[in-house]
């Protein structure tokens, strides 16, 4: 699983940092959060195919984190896809993509499925769940998270052995988490060759807001926090202000929640040069990141 | 004068190409030609300020060439601005910008002048005015053509002197076009001393169109002519259909009607390599260019 942040520029884009938009590629899957006018192209740029977009989830409706939506679903019209797209966002979502789609006369041939959501869990699969959390900034706005499920615990093959079982297809049924009874009509269960279930990594998005405890909480023990950092701490009250954060504020709750990786992002373009908020930030969190088009984090297996 | 090619795709952005938009640089003034996602972006990369747009022309309410606008429109409310913004497009521009507005809640500071309009003179300056011609699309879409007033005729100091004039504040009032009294009771007029009118120039942006007679008409003699050159002449067929226009068709027309420059602009995406339509262009219009992104081409006085 990796992030890739496409735009990391906040309410204008600067020649470096296109608008709000970040992906989130697992298995397979691409999922968008955010979609600032040009993400159709910084997914090109990243070699990310629009094709393999399988969620798009949006914090609210100010235009630099929104208005790429009706380029890329009108783009998203011009190959045949067979997999529904969704769309979470708050109240309000779904007013503004049809009357869009209503203006610009586009169609979708495929399944469009616009959800207005609230806190809590808003989509749940197989192997991972997406939760909403309400952010505090001056328009209605919410925070992601992906949530990945536990993972079976690792395969003693020691035990196995020792359990009278060879190496073949039963070691299989054991890993998916099925019984297994032998000719001599003994029962193993999974829990006799697998170690403890392994935690699933969780990755959380939230801009714009001001630090709030929400996200705290969310963020306990998060692989990856990807955090409004539009301000240093010299501008607190120009944050607070417009609803945002300092890198300061957001390096101190990533640490205290225990963050593994902090990605900075939606950054004014008051800072051309962003060593300031780096080293800002990395003061209090050591390896924070200020957000930059088109890096790309690795999120490895705990 | 300058025209600078924004973003030269059609329908889908390419990592070459960004979505329509042409800029005509004049005197201080910037006037836009569509909108595609991006054109805010472009225009920085181009070093053209937005605060410097005067005038945007929306061909039709596709989305390849419009969307730009909100985020345009949210990018200049950041700065102070006294002079109005007009919006001219066919029907539609208006509650296309009045819906976004509305969904995306944000403010114009500065006036914003949404005008929609059909064939004929839609804007009448000093020193130009502004015409809108119907193309032949499949949606309603119009061309425009930003055409110079005459200026007066070159000023022959031989033939001052040779009145009895002196150098002096007098030169300026005839340049101006107005009459001089002498002493001695005699009238000089500007066309004793001002050479024939020196022509004003002509540019002209025409896509998505098919060839069209109207457009050939106004084409007649122009400096530069910006036109829909999205296909070869071997996909006639779809380009007929689609409402768009091959670059023989085009090269043909531009070459009857004594254009100056042509620029051929919304190119597909299935031509990575451009060479083949430049080939093809150059065998009837040799100085064809094939628009590329942030081309600047120079307009100069006749």
């Amino acid at each position: 699983m990796k992030v890739i942040t496409l735009g990391t520029s906040g309410a204008v884009p600067t020649l470096k940092r296109s608008l709000p938009a970040a992906a989130l590629q697992r298995e397979g899957e691409i999922f968008l959060f955010d979609c600032g006018e040009g993400t159709q192209m910084q997914l090109m740029k990243a070699k990310l195919s629009i094709y393999k977009v399988e969620k798009i989830f949006i914090s609210h409706l100010h235009g630099d984190h929104v208005v790429g939506l009706p380029g890329l679903l009108m783009s998203l019209g011009q190959t045949p896809r067979e997999k529904p797209l969704f769309i979470y966002g708050p109240r309000g979502i779904k007013d503004y993509v049809l009357a869009n789609k209503k203006h610009l006369n586009f169609h979708c041939e495929y399944e469009l499925l616009l959800r207005e959501v609230k806190e809590g869990i808003i989509s749940e699969e197989d192997k991972y769940r997406f939760e909403a959390v309400a952010l505090d900034h001056n328009h209605l706005s919410l925070g992601y998270a992906l949530i990945e499920k536990e993972r079976p615990g690792k395969f003693s093959v020691e035990k196995a052995k020792s359990l009278g079982l060879e190496e073949g297809p039963l070691f299989g049924k054991l890993q998916r988490g099925e019984d297994i009874k032998l000719e001599n009509g003994k029962v193993i269960h999974p829990r006799d060759v697998l170690g403890k279930p392994r935690r699933g990594r969780k990755v959380i998005y939230a801009t714009d807001t001001r630090p709030c405890p929400g996200v705290a909480k969310l963020s306990q023990g998060a692989d990856v926090l990807i955090h409004d950092g539009m301000f240093s701490q010299q501008e607190e009250k120009e944050a607070r202000e417009r609803g945002h954060s300092t890198v300061t504020q957001v390096a101190r709750m990533a640490k205290d929640a225990g963050v593994n990786r902090l990605i900075l992002t939606h950054i004014s373009s008051r800072y051309p040069d962003d060593n300031l908020l780096l080293k800002e930030a990395r003061t209090i969190f050591p390896s924070a990141i200020i957000g930059r088009d088109l890096m790309e984090i690795e999120v490895p297996l705990p």
